[in-house]
């Protein structure tokens, strides 16, 4: 049978190997695995997100409402926007598949760092669009810069803080690279781990009201399943104006998110307190492999994440590391697939990090 | 901003009303709504379900495994195929999305019954391809087979039984009329509601094993949103053959259905008898409503699935009906915006169903 062309160049994303395929692949017993591979909060959820999600499990045979009235209007509370700046997405990365599907394709020209959420280049590669790359692996914006100005793009992507490396640009010099770019184009902020960046550092804090104000050819990207722990519920959302919001909302099938997720994101957004605390001891923790890799004098990224990739030098191969830490039942994720000899770590507990890090300084 | 053409044609799926929206905007009071306009379960959950998913709750941080093994395997073995003729979607929808996707673009003719499930009329339009559909509203196999002849289609969609009518093709006609068809064209059979058409009358029933089996170039939806009673956890599946499923898998966003979900769907394998009792207590209170439309001389489509569409006379407006019924907190589905003066009702629990039809009573 014969599909569309445009399938033979696709890529598949590589997801973090789940648990319950080292069990079966490694023979690793569960309570023996640590899984720091794909960002989870490694706190778990907020007990008042699990006690009211307890008593809703009967909703899971009902749809939820598709408006998602009630998400909307809490984060359009929380961001100062209204509740139609707001798109729901399952996981921000559906809004990322809408943005590229509504403004783009096979003749466009999408614009993005050299190493940065494999999801842009997916969604590009379904539409057949062109993708250009800046030079250097960690966002820089005068290669942006040259590139936008010698081919120009349909969307700009910029990741910050950037996953799978974790650093971020500023605001500032963000601002001034949107000010340069045409109003036609989209520039999509993606702000999955805003709540780390902006908590380290306050230049890196990016306020969805005052971009969409300032730009109006902007979309901003939240998740829940970082910070808002909530991983497995894939619950994301895109800010922007009005205008953008309707057209990327014609692509949203109904009922993208579950009824119980979204009961999980109206509560999430209730208990901020959980979200700061886990935030704080993600950077404490942080602390402990910053200094296992000096120590060792391995190379890193300064990260504004929940996780921290660290630079292998030739020596050593990531994916053979990475076999090695899965046969001792440790889940980090082996960046190779991205052409950088790394890996990324996702910052866990206290209890995960004391066993990571004992089992790294055997093996590195 | 300018965005693709192909948005400026995109009708938006209607969804049933949910009960938050008519507890907002038609001020009645939650416990005394009724919505029998999704064709969800409403016996809810199994017990056995529920159990499981509570201490289930704290998971919702952890992505699923993304091979969705479990869920496979036992889909397999109910349905006697291999994991690899499986495809999981967020529903069967998105199952619809993938081929729609895969197989179609602005130069592809889809196949259709004039009134049949609206998604695969909004993923057709997304890509652009011309829909053909029958001058009949219920599915009627001369005239798939006359438009075929003369314009080929590269999909064709059996809606078997159909939603939103109710009627459904005996499996012999099905298969004679598949085996018609190019094997470059891709026969969707959606099985949506194939559990309720099987329990009526066997002749009804297509088992996805035999159909792949005997026609390479088909494949099999199904839904847990149904009779599996997980409406709100948008789980759904294709088996097909390998290389169809292979194809499609290009196009599945990771995580595309949640930890609970995946959870809930392995467990509601697990309970085939709540599904038996749950089909039975369907057919016996269906057979109120039919009782009703006749007492009444009211037509009705003869259904095979867990809801019943009422053909109004040209006295009665549809979407008139509709909002009376609402006043009196009644939700059911208005079939206006398919272009038929009719409505559809999910068949309720015995409780519901005795409201609903003294409201009928008072209305029609």
């Amino acid at each position: 049978m014969k599909f569309n062309k445009v399938l033979d160049n696709l890529k598949i994303y590589e997801a973090g190997k789940p648990i319950e395929l080292v069990v079966r692949e490694y023979g690793v017993a569960p309570e023996d695995i640590i899984k720091l591979a794909s960002n989870e909060n490694p706190y778990g959820i907020s007990p008042k997100v699990g006690e009211v999600l307890q008593n809703y499990i009967n909703a899971m045979s009902i749809y939820p409402d598709d408006s998602f009235y009630e998400l909307k209007k809490a984060l359009a509370h929380k961001f100062k926007v209204d509740n139609k700046n707001i798109i729901i997405g399952a996981g921000s990365d559906q809004i990322i598949e809408f943005c590229v599907k509504a403004k783009t394709n096979e003749n466009s020209n999408i614009l993005m760092a050299k190493t940065t959420f494999a999801m842009y280049e997916i969604y590009s590669k379904q539409v057949g669009a062109n993708i250009l790359r800046t030079k250097s692996d960690t966002h820089n914006l005068n290669e942006f810069r040259e590139l936008y100005k010698d081919n120009g793009a349909d969307i700009i992507f910029l990741c910050l803080p950037n996953n799978p490396l974790g650093e971020c640009l500023d605001k500032d010099d963000v601002y001034k690279f949107i000010s340069e770019v045409d109003s036609n184009t989209l520039v999509v902020v993606d702000g999955a781990y805003q709540e780390y960046a902006k908590f380290k550092d306050k230049k890196k804090q990016i306020s969805p009201d005052d971009l969409i104000k300032t730009f109006p050819n902007t979309i901003y990207l939240g998740t829940f399943s970082k910070a808002y722990s909530l991983g497995g519920m894939r619950v994301g959302y895109g800010i922007a104006n009005e205008g953008i919001i309707q057209e990327l909302h014609k692509l949203r099938p109904p009922f993208n998110i579950t009824t119980l997720s979204l009961k999980a994101g109206i509560e999430a957004l209730k208990d901020e307190k959980f979200v700061k605390e886990s935030i704080e001891k993600n950077f404490k923790e942080m602390d402990r492999y910053i200094k296992f890799a000096k120590d060792k004098k391995i190379e890193y990224i300064e990260s504004y994440t929940n996780f921290i990739t660290l630079l292998l030098n030739n020596s050593i191969s990531a994916s053979e590391l990475s076999k090695n830490l899965l046969k001792k039942g440790v889940i980090i994720r082996d960046l190779s697939s991205y052409g950088v000899n790394a890996i990324r770590v996702t910052i866990g507990t206290k209890f995960q990090n004391d066993r990571v890090l004992k089992i790294f300084n055997e093996l590195l």
